[in-house]
């Protein structure tokens, strides 16, 4: 099973990635993670991976796509771990996900000539995914004794950043949730206290409130509306809305 | 076969469950019915499925995802009726498809103790339904003789509601067809004339008509371009676009 | 293996479709090219299928539905070609495809007399395409040996239109890349100089580039933006955002 996670959106470079693999592995299984990753943004790609890898049957081979650097010298790289395999652009995506499993292989693939400066997705990471869903990690390109590109998302106590922004307009941070009533939340100039609510219906409206994610950290919500468009206009004194990324205190 | 409803879009929300789902049932085929239902509508998540279920071969376990009372004391069900299986929250959702089908058992579904508040689509609604679709209805949770949560769509004769915004900016309503050359239609405080059309090409551009839709009931529509976008300009004595839920007359 | 495109997006009509293939093709194959095709564009439908019809493994069946000659008298065609199957109306959309592959044969879709008259892609083309995949090419219709409508996309020498506006906000041409250093450029009133880059991390920030895309051709970029919508703010003697369809002259 192949599992795809990009920043392509709704694109045809999916279904492209899809052809390619397709052409040498015919019986695969193909599971969409996620698209909607912001362009370019590596930090939300990286909290997605890192907190959800762990949902997928062992053998799974992660095809990852977050890839600004397309077309420089940087590695393209795949990498076997105790239970699974990760392929991927070489510029901090993998970090966090690696770094909590037992590496046993990395090795660096192989660019073709006449790949596309613009889509190793389907020039490069699709055709090495196949590969390694069909038995063939040995194949993909030569062992890689380098350390990986390491991005950190950056978290101590009760200081963390902005990781998420899911389409409910949800504000995710990368903070640990704790028991407590209310809570101070400091993003950039902003300042605000929030109530904690265990789940979305015993909270009030019109009023952003704290709840605990689905991966155990801190969110910013706001019952039937969208917290991450209503935060500018409740905190004027603020610039515009928060972004991924952000330093974030709740104390 | 699993097919999956929810208002989740394009997050990895979607891709979750499947990890949760392919964890269980290996060999098992998921399709997406549709996952952009506007955030906790449970009228357009009830008209969406009301009328495609039937489309999907028989045995198939829909699991459906919309759920603005998650972690409150809502009930979480299992339903098997003659030709299929649904799983989802015992808020409505259901009713529409039940209703007209004969049920043969319902089942409350276990919720683990450490589910996740905000999450039950990956820890309670994907586990039960890969349990199903395995085989194993009867192991998801105790028999529930009680009621289901009615939420009937209010419909009679000429009235109706707004049921759907597709994509197309098409104005869906649940008002059967009748076949008339025009008719008086009245959305609150907005009445207009509209004529209908059998097709969209046989419309003239610019202005809002009426059309017979997939399901068989009247649309407002407007050639090439967008209904729900251009009415609110169109008609000013209204306020702001139409939406989903609200009465309609069409005489 | 059944290969779907549309304009439908994210709604239910793409479920449905699925659906209806399922309840013929129990053991199939469908892979999603591309769904976010702007509404009723032929242009942006047939430039993403020619250039990528030949990534997918022999034998696919294409689905192919933007059709807003749904419900007149426009054919429905299904076309066998020596490696491939497409299905679709005969619009224009299949021709750029077509003309580069040695055409075998040509059905004329039965349209069952209670098919919607908005939505063949569920009622014909869905059902057209299981029996193909099935095997079964020869009972989807009488033969036809009239010509298929044709749109070519112009291209004439460093003459083309824009074909794509991808989700980076990338302006995709169909004039194929040279080795230049930069470029005049051209869009109807707008007239600018870019430079050439071969990757966007190379580029400056703030500043419209050309790229060579994945499909060989020019492309208008923004580093770490989104050029389609930053070009009008930039180039204030055009009227609005560039369109699909828009002549470009890049000399």
């Amino acid at each position: 099973m192949i599992v795809l996670l990009t920043d392509f959106g709704h694109s045809e470079y999916v279904g492209v990635m899809k052809a390619v693999i397709f052409n040498c592995y015919k019986t695969g299984n193909i599971v969409d993670l996620c698209h909607n990753i912001s362009p370019q943004n590596l930090i939300e790609a990286s909290w997605i991976l890192s907190n959800n890898y762990h949902y997928f049957p062992e053998g799974v081979v992660f095809c990852c796509v977050v890839d600004p650097g397309v077309g420089t010298p940087r590695k393209a790289i795949a990498v076997r771990t105790v239970k699974y395999y990760f392929v991927g652009p070489d510029n901090g995506l993998l970090w966090e996900t690696l770094k909590e499993q037992r590496i046993i292989a990395v090795r660096t693939l192989n660019i073709p000539k006449d790949a596309s400066q613009t889509f190793h997705g389907r020039d490069v990471f699709a055709i090495a995914a196949a590969k390694i869903a069909m038995g063939r990690f040995e194949m993909v390109g030569a062992e890689n004794c380098e350390d990986i590109v390491k991005l950190e998302l950056f978290h101590s106590g009760n200081e963390g950043i902005i990781v998420r922004i899911d389409m409910f307009g949800n504000i995710i941070t990368n903070i640990p949730f704790q028991e407590k009533d209310s809570y101070h939340v400091k993003i950039g100039p902003r300042e605000m206290e929030m109530k904690f609510y265990s789940n979305y219906a015993s909270a009030p409206e019109n009023q952003l409130f704290l709840i605990e994610g689905s991966n155990k950290t801190l969110e910013i919500s706001l019952k039937n509306d969208n917290a991450h468009k209503v935060l500018p206009a409740l905190h004027q004194n603020g610039t515009g809305p928060v972004q991924i990324g952000q330093r974030v205190i709740i104390s």
